[in-house]
Order: structure tokens, then C-alpha cells, then sequence
């Protein structure tokens, strides 16, 4: 599968990721927020994510201007009912950032911060709500971009069932790879992303939402923009009340086409081999990961950084770049790691060329093995 | 100037507008959020904004996530004290615009609200700043992206200034083409669009701000995506806060490079001669325009329609299109009214072939002439 038409380095990003030929040439075209080819094309997206989750027509597919973030808040401001309290599920990067959103917004706020390398355990959550009746709703993560960790969504769900509490689930990491079915879990809203499984590019952020939530959201919004009713409302007029990101819509339009082509299980799989692919390759080389596989995502892999003092972070990252890869550059855990992404239009031949490029990488930086500090792990 | 590489029809939208090939050609790549060159794409465009502003070292550019609409709700949520009340000059779809976003994130606001067929008079800001202490702001549109309408933004400028009172400047369909001064005016933001006079494509909110207005602006926003202090604070680190809409970077640095070549002056002569040729050739089929020239900027042009029974909105779209021409459907005003943009990658030459477009899109529906109703104008 070919990735790129230039000389650009293969991303191998969490998200937005590398996308195929296909997905960007859909951008050359200028086209007027109310002109039929836009609207078709984003009746198509609306309809057909609805379907993907499974969500019937007690759903509905609300996009929004902007990011995964701004979608985030957006259905967090406009569901969350303000006389009772939001619980967020933290134990990653996006739950601590669904915390910062909930609480920069002036929602009640509680949480379960627990550790970023192990999923959270149903009881909790049961735990949790049991003791706090004025808990209105909650909110988690299915995956982790960040760590890759994966959460028991279907078990949350369970729990939450039946007591009068509405779920949110950022599915950011995980929509279109991992099951997700909107119906089964009754949640009240799914945000999801362009630009990871569904290999499209930035610009949108996206819900799925049932429709009897946003009935009933007229007015409880914090923000103008971000206020998913009047958003929704505008869809059912048949219009984007802004100015949409004309070229996102059209690039997701035609990743949804080869998805389609490629079915979701397939996608899991050639995504999966890609990890598999990275994780083993690099384990013999003698990193280390940051989390079990049981629980890991197969969106990006992080690595415990080598201990071998020839190590340096920066040069990594460049002589990565000198093969041809782009990965994340920086660290994200207090615990000194890196990260490769696994997402993207490509397979395990060319992650296989990944592995590759690290060995050669730390050879030339004169790392003899990936074997981290010991006590590293301890320390997470 | 070729506008398309495609059969599409050219936009004639007041934004996004029609854009250079090499514009969209800058999209077909991937990069990631913090890989070099998207920074460095970021930095020039940062950069050269503040420049084009004249904004010296007083000023930075914000960039959000979004649209115009989502900059205008981040400038005023981050930057209007909450003790004061905010005036809004309510004069076009877009004053109007500004006053409902608002009162929807709960400022104090007190509005001008005036005819969408004058601009509005210095002496009423200043009447109205005298009569209320308690206005801490005020927000303008400089051009009223639904009619043109122009606003004296110098001489508000000047009535505001002195007072203690921050003028915030929405410059989203003046921006690039008319000139204006961050410095002379002494505002604390412009707002601007990629999109509009700069040719670029959509994806972006861009805020020009005063250094000193954000240093104050710490915690005050009612939103978490949408506060321009931690926005600012992440570009200060040199990243991204979220991720960006890296596709609409790209084109909007290659616009930028055009605009460069082209120049200020030059482009908005061309803009000029666009709806000079526009105007001119449909008043010599008897249309007339909602607003005198005096006071239209030339970014779009909105005429009234015509009296003649056999005219149909819908089939003159369509009569457009059918000529290559997408123009505005639908009609924003009370009054009955077309509009057709002036702004975009093309120049008078493709204006000519729009105003024979018009003669005989109305000769294939049986309309004798534009004449429009009499008695409109005064209803309006």
C-alpha cells in the first residue's frame, strides 16, 4: 500500500496519521459550504458513521469544527446536566484531559485518577456511583492515545445501565478498529476522530449522539460555538451553520470509501500486525514496553527509553527522520519513554522497515540494546 | 489565472473563496504536529500575519482550531473583563453575529443596533462609551461579510481610544485586502480567516492579539479549547496545544508566499476590479445593490431580485452552475436578494464571464430585465 506520492517521511503518529494518495488528492477541489456536492458529501460521512456505530435512528452523527478536543468539550458542555455531577474516568492522558476540560468549563467534577498502565476496574465505577447518587454522568476513554491502554467500555457500560446516568465515551483512539456498538452500550454520545482508524485527515471533530440527549440540550451550553443543539438543529435544516472545513469533509468522504473496501476487520488486523510487527521486533532488541499486552491497543506502542547512556532522545528522532520515519517527538510520561504509532495507510512490511530503522538507529547512536533503567517500571 | 484543474465550477462565495492550484496542492502531504517543517510552517505564519498587520513586537498571532466564528468566541471569552459590558456594533449579519455569541457565553453586553444598509456613526460609539462606564469593550466588524457593509474602523478607533476601554476589531472579511494597522488602531485583537481575502483555504481561526491583553487573560475564558491564554502559552512552548488542522496550515503558508508575489495593493485592486465588473455589468441589466458603493467593500456584492414572476431563486443557481459558476444560495437578507463574491483567485476577465452568465441565466428563465421590485429598498 503506498502511502505517499513525495519524498516525506512515513508519519508514525497516535494521530493524524499517514493517510493514502486517495484521501489528500480528495482535497484539491474549492467547493461553498451550501453547494450540493458538500452537503451530499456530508450527509454521506453523517450517515454512514451513525452506521458504524450501530446507532440506528436513535442516533445521530454531529460534527463540529475543529479537533477531537473541541468535540470533547462540546459534548461535554451541552449533555452534562449542571444540578448534578460528571464522573471522568482517569487513568491516561485523555481522561486527565477530560478532567481539565470538564472542570475549566465549571462542571461538577469527580474523578477516579488511577494509575496510566492498567485499566480501570468495573467495581470502581459501580463504587463510585453507589456512593454518589448527585453523579449524573460518565465519561471515559476507550482507548488511551497516549499510552495505547484500552478500557472495558462494554463493562462500564453494565455498570452504568439502568440507574439513570448517561455515558460519554471518547472513542478518539479506538472508533473504527475496535468494536464499539452505540445501541448496546446506550451511551448518550461517542466522540470520535478523522484522522486515526479511519485514516482521514484533521480539521473535524465528530459525535454520535442520541437524539433524545440533544432534544433535550436547547440552552445548556457554555459556548456559542461548541453548543451541539444549535449545531444539530443546523444539520436538520440541512446546513453547517460555520464555514466547514470543505477539505476535511471531502479527504473523510473517500477514507470512509476504502474503509468500507477494507471492512473493519481487516483494518483491526493490518493494524494489529503492524504492532505485533513493531513490539516484537523491538522486544528483541531488548526494550521494554510501558504496558502489558493484554491491555494495549494496538494504535501505538511506548517503550521504555534504553539505559545505555549513548541514548539521546533528539538524535533518535532525527536518525528515525534519515530512514524515512517521522515518529512523536517528545515524552509524555514521567517515566522516560518513547512512542511509535501502529494507525496509518500502511502495513507490517513497512513497520518491519520500522524495526529496522530503530536498530540501525541506536547502532549508530551506539546503543547496544534497548534494555531500559532497571526500576523503571517500578517507578511508572 | 487558472482557478481549477477540474471541471468544478468556480466559488464565487464570499468564503471559502476559489484558490490558486498550488494552494490546494500544498495539502497533499502528511505531517504530524510537532514534526519540524509543520512548526516552521506555523512560525511564517505566525510571523508574517503579525507583520501584515503592522503589529511590531506588541502583538502575536493566536491560532485556533476552527473558524472565524470559533476565533471571535476565543478572543471575546479570553479577553472581555467580566465586570464591564461589552458594546457591540450590531450592523450586518455578522455584528448581529458577534452580539449573539456573546450574550451565549453570559457577557454583559450592550449593543448598537443599526441598519444593515449604513455604517455606523463614530458619534454613536462615543455617545454610547459616554453613557455607560461600564463598557470595558468594544467589537466591530470591519466588513460585514453578508452585504460588504464597510465600518470607519480608524475613527471608531480613534473614539475608543484613550477611554481605557479594548477595541477588538472582527477583521474576517477585510483582513488582507483593506488596509488596517494593529498599532495606529490600538487594538487589543483582530480577528481574520484564512480564507477570505488571504486566498487560503478553511480549518483555521486566526487571532492577531496584544501581547499585554493575553498576559492578563490567564483563567478567564469560560471555555478550555477555546482560551486564547493557554493557546498562546502552548505557541510560546512551540507547539500545538491540540492538533492542528495540518493540511489547512500548509495551504494557508503557500497562499501566503502568493499574496507576497501579488501584493497588498495589487490584490486588492484585483478584488476591486472583480466586483467593479460585477456591479457595472448587472446594473446595465437593470439590478440594483442593496448598499450604495460608498460604502461596500468589494468583497461581495448583493442584489435585490428581480420583480419579473418568471425568476426563480433556485433555477438561477442552478442556470449558474450549469454556466460554471457556484454563487451563494439562499438569501440572508429580509428584503429578497442575491449575492455574489468578489474574492478569490481570479480576476476581472472571469468576472466578465460571470456577468454573461447572469444575462443568460435570467434570458433562459424569461426574465426581461433585473428591475427589482419597487419599494424594496424601503421595506429593507
Amino acid at each position: 500500500m503506498s502511502v505517499s506520492e513525495t519524498d516525506d517521511p512515513i508519519i508514525l503518529s497516535p494521530g493524524p496519521v499517514a493517510t493514502a494518495p486517495e484521501v489528500k488528492r480528495a482535497m484539491l477541489r474549492d467547493m461553498t459550504p451550501n453547494q450540493p456536492e458538500l452537503l451530499e458529501l456530508t450527509a454521506f460521512i453523517r450517515r454512514r458513521l451513525v452506521e458504524l456505530a450501530n446507532g440506528g435512528d436513535d442516533y445521530v452523527c454531529v460534527p463540529v469544527q475543529g479537533v477531537g478536543n473541541t468535540a470533547n468539550e462540546a459534548v461535554l458542555g451541552s449533555l452534562v446536566r449542571r444540578e448534578r455531577t460528571l464522573l471522568v474516568v482517569n487513568n491516561g492522558f485523555y481522561g486527565a484531559r477530560l478532567k481539565e476540560i470538564a472542570t475549566a468549563i465549571g462542571l461538577a467534577v469527580k474523578s477516579l485518577d488511577l494509575p496510566i498502565t492498567l485499566p480501570v476496574d468495573p467495581a470502581d465505577v459501580a463504587a463510585a456511583l453507589a456512593a454518589d447518587p448527585a453523579i449524573g454522568h460518565v465519561v471515559i476513554c476507550q482507548v488511551d492515545t497516549g499510552t495505547g491502554l484500552m478500557n472495558p467500555v462494554d463493562a462500564i457500560a453494565g455498570v452504568v445501565r439502568g440507574r439513570g446516568v448517561g455515558l460519554i465515551v471518547d472513542a478518539i483512539a479506538s472508533f473504527g478498529g475496535l468494536p464499539l456498538d452505540a445501541g448496546t452500550l446506550d451511551a448518550e454520545a461517542i466522540v470520535l476522530s478523522p484522522n486515526k482508524w479511519l485514516e482521514g485527515l484533521p480539521g473535524l471533530g465528530l459525535t454520535i449522539v442520541q437524539r433524545s440527549a440533544l432534544e433535550t440540550a436547547a440552552g445548556r451550553s457554555h459556548s456559542y460555538v461548541l453548543d451541539l443543539h444549535r449545531q444539530w438543529q443546523s444539520f436538520e435544516r440541512g446546513f453547517w451553520r460555520f464555514t466547514p472545513p470543505v477539505q476535511s469533509i471531502a479527504a473523510l468522504a473517500a477514507a470512509l470509501r476504502i474503509y468500507e473496501t477494507e471492512g473493519r476487520a481487516a483494518r483491526f488486523a493490518r493494524i494489529e500486525a503492524n504492532w505485533r510487527t513493531l513490539v516484537d521486533g523491538l522486544r528483541a532488541q531488548g526494550f521494554e514496553t510501558l504496558i502489558e499486552d493484554e491491555v494495549a491497543a494496538p494504535v501505538i506502542a511506548t517503550f521504555h527509553e534504553p539505559a545505555d547512556r549513548n541514548y539521546s532522545r533528539e538524535a533518535f528522532f532525527t536518525a528515525m527522520r534519515g530512514h524515512g520515519f517521522t515518529i512523536f517527538r517528545g515524552c509524555l510520561t514521567d517515566a522516560p519513554t518513547f512512542r511509535i504509532g501502529c494507525m496509518g495507510a500502511f502495513g507490517p512490511a513497512t513497520m518491519a522497515r520500522v524495526v529496522e530503522a530503530v536498530r540501525r538507529s541506536m547502532a549508530a547512536m551506539g546503543v547496544a540494546d534497548g534494555s531500559p533503567r532497571r526500576g523503571v517500571e517500578a517507578a511508572e
